[in-house]
């Protein structure tokens, strides 16, 4: 199971009724957030997940207002009484970046790690990283934006099903069932037991991609392939605005639309809306012309995607 | 006249419903902000006084709380279309920490100029500057925080009453009264007038101070002396907090109540309040108990102050 919050929908400035674009992703208790404007610690209160647990925060890039709240979150994961290092992940500068910031928050009771992604321009993926030992997977892609810029997927994976029969033929003992179904290896009486001896094939598991500002690159689609909910900016919704937003090297709510077709996601959340557009909702229908099944978001638009039900 | 709005009134972290302690004053339509943490620019947003007018940005310290939305701030600033240079005062250090935080907001359309006033221990006095050509005066005081931190005052000067019988027995113009009224020199007809000549002694004018992040210091009465309204801070309400506020060097309630009164100032707003006070009015007792004219605040607080109403 996945719970993802979408802490902000704005773009560029946080405004009184809508918070800047970050999203928050929790499993196993854990949290990873991704982007970190002014004032998404206030929406994270509001959303109530707490501070404490949050493991990760990724950075798509280094404009302000995905990241000008990282000095007030970390201050308040201090605040939380966390002890255990937080992760940043982000573009290659991250480091520096976050020297600049830590001016105003030199002193916090955790260690800071950093991990910088080669940005390898447009259209080059990371690699794939464990973030969770549930089996919680990280994957971004270099982007095309006015400056560095990354997409992020989350793939919580599933193991095969638990094979009674075959855990029944080879005599292990029921007690140790569990561990194996967990991918551990088990010893009994001096006999080693291996998860692949009684789990199925892998099975479909979850994905969540996030994908914020850009213009669209045609290896999106691959990216997003089959995503649960696959979150892509549209700082317009009108097509008229299309040429405003290549300009300023961002997305409209039809092109969001096209790549989660091609992507065959399974639902699109529109997100990163410009301050000039209070009502997203009224340009809904540029993008289900495209993609009937796409959403605008309200700030903590939140949903629980369970693994799908399949048959033992 | 100088109107004043208290945009925040919290401390260490800006919450759903309160921002952080920051203070806007209008003086002529132009504005000078006091502290600026994350999020100050929403409550200024719901104000409604605009973002191009911000002449200045004074700061009291750098812990996050009073500086973490200056990035943010300045963008804002930018996307209003301002292009006249913008002046951010504060403790010395205040280059090295603007230069950390620029790394989010390296390129603004006007220039940034910068003021460090010197920290010289607690109860040092800053010399006074002029910010405003209709007579606003800035003064600071060393206050006694964890790091060097600074105490603001405004002063809204009055000239004296213009005098019409001294005018007229020198035979200045009409049309030149209102040239020497607001201070300046004409010249008619080969003869000089200058404003002492037809402007009686100063009056009173305009004051207000700004007191927060502090343990209280003796100077601090003669600083305030006599402000309109004297904003300080009170990080707890009730007197049995007093060991937690001086350990983490802040101030209670009765100690700026018994500040405000030696200081024989017209009204003290309390604010900076802990996280942990959700209804500061709970402990409104313990400074009225020393300073009748106390009063907490809520966020955008705003008064209207006028010159004293003076027979000519």
């Amino acid at each position: 199971m996945m719970e993802v919050a979408l802490l902000g929908t704005g773009g560029m400035m946080p405004l009184p009724n809508r918070f800047l674009t970050s999203l928050m992703t929790r499993v196993d208790g854990r949290l990873l957030l991704i982007d970190c404007g002014e004032a998404t610690q206030v929406t994270l209160k509001l959303l109530g997940w707490g501070f404490k647990n949050i493991d990760h925060i990724c950075f798509t890039h280094f404009h302000a207002d995905h990241i000008s709240g990282l000095p007030g979150m970390l201050l308040s994961i201090g605040n939380s009484e966390r002890k255990e290092p937080v992760t940043l992940i982000g573009p290659q500068g991250l480091s520096q970046v976050f020297a600049g910031l830590r001016v105003i928050a030199p002193y916090l009771p955790f260690e800071v790690n950093i991990i910088e992604i080669p940005y390898g321009g447009s259209g080059e993926e990371g690699e794939e990283m464990l973030v969770n030992e549930e089996g919680l997977y990280l994957n971004t892609l270099s982007l095309n934006h006015r400056i560095p810029c990354l997409g992020y997927s989350l793939n919580l994976k599933r193991k095969g099903a638990f094979d009674v029969e075959r855990a029944r033929k080879l005599n292990i003992p029921i007690k140790n069932w569990n561990y194996l179904q967990k991918g551990q290896t088990v010893v009994v009486d001096g006999v080693t037991y291996t998860p692949d001896m009684v789990l199925g094939n892998e099975r479909k598991g979850i994905k969540v991609s996030y994908i914020t500002d850009t213009r669209p690159i045609p290896e999106m689609a691959e990216f997003a392939k089959d995503s649960d909910i696959f979150i892509c900016e549209g700082l317009y919704g009108h097509d008229d605005f299309l040429p405003k937003a290549a300009e300023r090297r961002h997305m409209i709510f039809s092109e969001a639309a096209s790549v989660a077709a091609q992507a065959n996601v399974k639902k699109l959340w529109l997100t990163h809306y410009s301050p000039a557009m209070p009502d997203p909702q009224n340009y809904i229908q540029y993008a289900r012309a495209i993609f009937p099944n796409s959403f605008t978001c309200r700030d903590r638009t939140t949903e629980v995607i369970s693994f799908e039900h399949s048959p033992q």
